[in-house]
This record gives C-alpha cells, structure tokens and sequence, in this order.
C-alpha cells in the first residue's frame, strides 16, 4: 500500500508542531514538542522523534516539509539569515532529511501560512492570495498562481513594514517611522494603550474594551483597523490580488475589526482593484505552518496527479510523472 | 526560409508605433503613425496596412503582439475597460488576426514595457522587475519569474497610487489624497510649480530649473525623489524584486534624480531587502511599448528554442515544441 501522507513540522522559537497531512489537508496525529536549544542539528533530531512517533501511528509518509521562522532558499534548502535559532547558512533540508530518512524541504513559516490558507483555508479556489499575520508583529506571505513568491532574497512579504503613516510611530523592530508593524502589531498597540493609562494582558483584552466602547480601546483598535486598509489597499493597487487573508488571534474579533479595514481600502484602492476583492479572517489559525509546511511538501514530492491543487489520483515519484 | 520576426504594435491614443522585431530585440522597419478615430475595428485595419508595408520591406513576420493602452486579459485577448478607445468587451487579439492573417496576442501597454525592459532593456538577466513609468501620470508594470504579474482583473501595477503620503496632495486622476503619481506625475508637479508663480513646458524645465538651483524646481524636483524613494521602498519590503526600472522622459534626468530616490529607498526599506537593489534608468526610451508587444508574440507564438529568453533556435510551432 503506497503511502498518501507527508508530514508537516512547524518549527518556531519556542514550540515544534507537526502532524501527518493527508492531499486535502487533514492533519492527523498532531504533536506539539518544546523547541530543543542546541541550534538545527539538535532540531533536526528532534523532529526525527516526532516523525518516527507520528508515522508509528498515522501511517508511513513520504515526504517531509518544514516550516523555518527566519528567510530561506526553498530551492536549495538553505536559511538565508537567522537571529533566532542560529541556522545562518544552514542547509536544513538536508538535516532533516539525513535524520528522517525522507525527501525534505523547507519553506518560511509566514510563507508556509500564506500557501495553507491558499490550498486548505481562507483562499481555497482562488487565483492568488496575501496574507498578513497579526502577532507580536505583523507578518506576510504572497501566493501569486499557486506559487509562494520568495523574491530576490527569499525576504518577500515584509508586509509589516509598508509605510502607512511616513514619519509616524517608531516601529518597535525595524526602527523606520510609519510601519504597518508600528500600528497594528500587538507589540505597538499595549504599548500605547498602556501608556494611555490602561491595563491590558493581551490584544484580546484591548478588543473586549473595544467593544464596551472604551475610549483609548476605540481608539487603538480604530487606528489598527485603519492602516491595515491602507496597507491592503497598497497590496490591491500593486498585486490586485483575488483575495486578502489576516490571521493571527486578533483576526477573530470579526467585524470590529474586518468592516472598518474593508471600508478603508475601499476608500483608498481604485475601484477596479477594490471592487470584488475579498477581505476575509484566516481560516487555520495556529495549524496554518503546519499545513503549509506540509503543502509544500505535497508540492514539491507528490505528483502532479497528487498535488494539494488536484483533487483525484495517488502520490507516485515526481520523476515518474514527468515523462 | 522560416521566419524568424514578430511585429511589435504600440497602439496608443494618438499615435500607433510598429516595427518587425528579432527574437533578441532588434527592431527593423519602424513606423510611426496618427491613431485612426473610428474605434478599434478601424486601427485593427491601420495595423492590418502597417504590418503588410513593414513585412514587404522586412520579411514576412509568424505573428503580432499588440500594445494596448487599457487593461486587459492577454489570455482571451479582450479589453476589460476603456475609456479611450472605445474598445471595452472587445476582442481585440481576434481583430487583429482577422485583419493581419498573423497570429496575435495584446497586451497592457504599461505591461509591455515592463517585460521589454526585462527581456531587452535594463533589466536583462534579472529574475525580477518592478517598472515605473513617468509621464503625465505615473504607471507601472510587474515582471516576476519572467512573467508579467495581471492580478485578478488585469489591474495590478497601479504603482502610481501607492499611497506614499496619506492624507496629502490630491491625485488629479483618481481624486484621492496621497498617490505616488500627486507628487510624481507631471500633470500634478507642472501644476504646483506654476502655483509657485513659475514657468515651465514641461518636465525638462523643471529638471533644468533644478540644476540651476533655482528652489520651486529644486522643491519639486526633491520632493519627487523622495515620494518615489517611499514607493519603490514599499515595492521593495512586499516584492523583493530584483532591479527597479524607471522610465519616461524625466527618468533621463540621471542622478539629480536617482541618487535621491535610492537615498530614500534604502533609508525606508529593508536592509535585506534594499541591499543590493538595484534602481536604475530604463533604456528603452518610447520603443519600450512596441518592443514588449513583440515580446509577448515571442513568448506566445515562438517556440521555447525560439524564445525571447533562450540564445538558439528556429522559430516552430508551439504544438510542436510541446511534445
């Protein structure tokens, strides 16, 4: 029986998730593992545990793909520069495959996200899709053609760091005036509600005044809301994309936060652009690296007859297809 | 012998620009001539004259590609709107067949410069390019991995209105506030220049102004600069490119233009992805339309041997090819 499973691995700064990942996205027996210290090769191992534990019980996979918190050549399997996990210039791909013993790629983790809601969420069905991620700060990813677009230094999608407001707040990573980031990452925003005096644990907190109408709260969020309209519309006049996806925790507060960022990019996009474009929360939440990772690997080792895009037909080698 | 031409047709609203066309960019025969009135059936039968004069002095050519100032679907070969030419809903790659007996293709105007800048101009070799164009407004076009990126209704490349100053001057083509092409578009700086109680024709006096530091022209001149810095910065963080291209006449101004806008795009963008951008001249001056419309017919009607971006071979029959 030939195997219809890759296996999909998130790795972030603090946790490793990973689960089997069928064609169509369904993730089964999904582990989340503490990060090991000791740089990729200990992650590498690491990830080779979880795999065997996974497939143990899901089933034997094919192929691996892995979701890398920093910028990275998913060509040749190379992380292009690194600050978290000490991986500069290490061809990861290859770690995980000689400690796995499958076919492995490796892909961003915000870039993986965006090819998720593109295959299995939010963007299923469409053209071309942006995503933005609302986290600590804001994060992206751009599938154009059913493709990852990667740019020159594998560094496109720096979404947070559109400029907004030009000479406005200091963004709280890149320092430069006016960033996206600086108004709509959760970073930015307590900082400034609490400087207003408030007490907040998260952005959920801020989004529950919100709702009660609490002033500065209003205003936080109005502000957020706002310039991630600007942003999308600047996204719609460049790409006129089919559709824009924002996720992370604070894309579920709903229309609080989706009418006013709809109502400002199409005040701000020309009408050919804005008209039709969808605007819409993620749909995968904390499992889009994952899935993604594992799209890519679906991408990459699977047939085209077994690729996410498709809907019939079994995994054979890629090399055997293209004849 | 087998031919190894395409006509390149540069329709715009007064003028049609024509020549044959080598695989490597050489135009032979060029024509310039009045857009006929009549809407697009009659320059369909101006083009169908143009290309038989061209090709008995040339050769006979395998096929035409066609410029078109309005967006539209290359695929299908129609207009998606027109506020020009009277061609909306159109079919305009069949009229021009019908008409020339040629296989044909069309393309955006915008689009074709884009992609002869990236297969024959300044961007030669590059993986990616953004164009900016500046003329009476400012307009754009996106080539990535070698393709020229349409978005979901042909509309991508509005570059000129990349909000760049939110809020700030008005746009005198889509009336809001803050567009690149308010502050970089001749129609809006001729404007305020002469608000400022000078004279000029045209963008040349201003540049010529500047160099005599003559301060409205140095005002507009800088504030130019920086506006298309902050653009090409924001193109810079979400696409990575390769090589920004600008064009028009005023792109001829050299650095008094160029060393500010590189200044202010490495100070907005990036280091990662402003380091090593290169930000350059277009080369192709007014052939750029009709050379990318030639292009495209390579693309399209040449074989992969044949085409604009391999070095050898005969021209065949795409089918051909393919097997």
């Amino acid at each position: 029986m030939s195997s219809d499973l890759v296996l999909g691995i998130d790795v972030g700064g603090t946790a490793i998730k990973a689960a089997a990942v069928t064609r169509t996205g369904t993730m089964r027996e999904k582990r989340v593992v503490p990060t090991p210290g000791g740089g990729p090769k200990a992650i590498a191992a690491c990830v080779a545990g979880i795999a065997r534990d996974i497939q143990a019980k899901a089933g034997r996979a094919f192929a691996v793909g892995v979701g890398w918190p920093t910028p990275v050549d998913p060509q040749r399997g190379v992380v292009l520069f690194d600050n978290k996990l000490g991986s500069a210039g290490v061809n990861v791909a290859a770690l995980i495959r000689r400690a796995t013993g499958l076919p492995a790629c490796i892909e961003n983790d915000a870039n993986a996200a965006a090819l998720a809601e593109y295959l299995y969420g939010a963007g299923r069905g469409a053209g071309s899709l942006v995503l933005l991620t609302l986290g600590t700060g804001v994060g992206g990813g751009i599938v154009l053609g059913g493709e990852v677009w990667h740019g020159r230094d594998g560094a496109a999608g720096e979404i947070g760091h559109i400029k907004v407001r030009p000479g406005g707040q200091r963004c709280l990573f890149c320092r430069r005036r006016g960033c996206l980031e600086a108004y709509a990452g959760a970073q930015a925003i307590l900082r400034r509600y609490r400087a207003a005096g408030r007490k907040a644990e998260g952005m959920k907190d801020i989004v529950s005044a919100a709702r009660r109408k609490e002033r500065p709260a209003v205003r936080v969020v109005s502000e957020m809301a706002e310039m991630l309209g600007m942003a999308v519309a600047d996204l719609a006049n460049i790409l006129n994309p089919e559709i824009v996806v924002i996720g992370g925790g604070v894309a579920r507060a709903g229309n609080i936060l989706f009418r006013p960022i709809r109502a400002a990019m199409a005040r701000e996009a020309l009408p050919n652009v804005s008209k039709g474009l969808r605007v819409v929360p993620a749909k995968l939440g904390n499992d889009a690296g994952l899935l993604g990772a594992a799209g890519c690997a679906w991408k990459r080792f699977g047939t085209s007859a077994s690729s996410p895009t498709s809907t019939t037909g079994n995994r054979r080698l890629r090399t055997a297809s293209s004849n």
